[in-house]
């Protein structure tokens, strides 16, 4: 499969056209990126980790019945992917309380919520992404009111099988965000990225970050944290 | 009818107990406040204006089949209501952009949204009322789905109360903050007030704030404001 055409520069990823008009690829990138971009550093490894995460785990949920975009993995930092139109949402789900939740509601960080929630974001860097509801989302035009079901359904079939599969590897998850597109058909598919980058994980028994929060929080190294978190998926799989 | 214990002190009102357990009198004050209290300044006339402007406003909603806590005016600066236990919510109906709305989601002041849209924002001082969505509340326990599903509905009936009622004075009803609370046998009643304090009204010709924003803002003076507002609605009310 040949590289295309960049079609898009995102923070952590490059998105190429290929000969096949339905199929872009993928390539992971070494850097990471906090505070909306203020914070910004290369690290060597971090995009060959993740696209091998990602792989995984939308092997895994595909397995468990939640179609994704994933085609497949073809290099160490490169995997090819259904051509989506993307929402400009960002969908959070969360079972424990941390992070920008914590601040915003008053909640201490590590507290159990009673059931997961979803929460939308408007995935608009000029506006720092804000958080909106679902009234905002129709008045914007983002998305129908169909969509935005669909969207919640599936955050919440994930979050389940996520949640079977870092326990199994005793890890807890403690949120994530999930992107979705729209296929030629009409369908909403989940789409972008799953990995450290874009979940909260916390070791069970010690509860140390496994995820960005090394990095955003500077409190550890980032490669080995999400080396650890690929070979505890990696050591499950094999088994 | 006496004025009893003082129960709760806000940055324009303040309520006291009565004689009748059920019944709870309502003092407007000579004070306006901003930025969540940072701005704060006396505003001689601005309580009496406000008593009579919400006893109009909640007369005419009660006409129009929308219950209410109000019971009546009895003095100048005060109201006697029916005690009910508030919900830690605001809820901001929309109907033309204008504000933080404009800010957060970068659409330009006095763009007409398609339909007018419902919003919650956590009633607490602290976090600064901070936007939440329907799942937040659920979390945190403010509210159950029914009370949220009941609040939504009783808005979108006093947004279109309200446009009449504006529309036939030629103002213009940008967007209002409500507030609900639950009586006894845990019916959901339309509580608080309605003012220029809490509603955005553009004159319909010149497109004048007549509404807290000229306080806000530092774009005139308060009272006369207000004053026109009252007059309007009175003349119309006599007709």
């Amino acid at each position: 499969m040949q590289k295309g055409r960049l079609l898009y520069e995102g923070k952590a990823k490059k998105l190429f056209e290929t000969e096949q008009e339905n199929v872009l690829m993928v390539e992971y990138l070494d850097q990471a990126t906090a505070l909306n971009g203020l914070k910004k550093d290369e690290i060597v490894g971090k995009g060959q980790l993740n696209n091998q995460i990602t792989s995984l785990i939308f092997k895994e949920l595909s397995a468990k019945g939640i179609e994704t975009h994933f085609i497949k993995k073809i290099s160490k930092d490169e995997q090819l992917v259904e051509k989506v139109k993307m929402f400009p949402l960002e969908v959070v789900v969360r079972n424990v309380a941390a992070g920008s939740f914590t601040k915003r509601l008053g909640i201490s960080e590590g507290s159990q919520l009673a059931f997961p929630i979803v929460e939308f974001y408007f995935k608009e860097d000029r506006l720092d992404d804000p958080f909106i509801n679902e009234q905002q989302i129709l008045v914007l035009s983002l998305a129908t009111e169909a969509e935005i079901l669909q969207m919640k359904k599936i955050a919440l079939q994930v979050n389940k099988a996520l949640q079977e599969l870092f326990l199994a590897v005793d890890i807890c998850l403690v949120d994530f965000k999930i992107e979705f597109g729209k296929t030629k058909t009409g369908k909403v598919l989940l789409a972008d990225e799953i990995s450290p980058d874009t979940c909260r994980l916390w070791d069970r028994s010690s509860q140390a970050h496994l995820d960005k929060d090394v990095y955003r929080r500077e409190i550890g190294d980032l490669v080995p944290v999400y080396q650890e978190v690929c070979n505890r998926l990696e050591k499950r799989r094999d088994q």
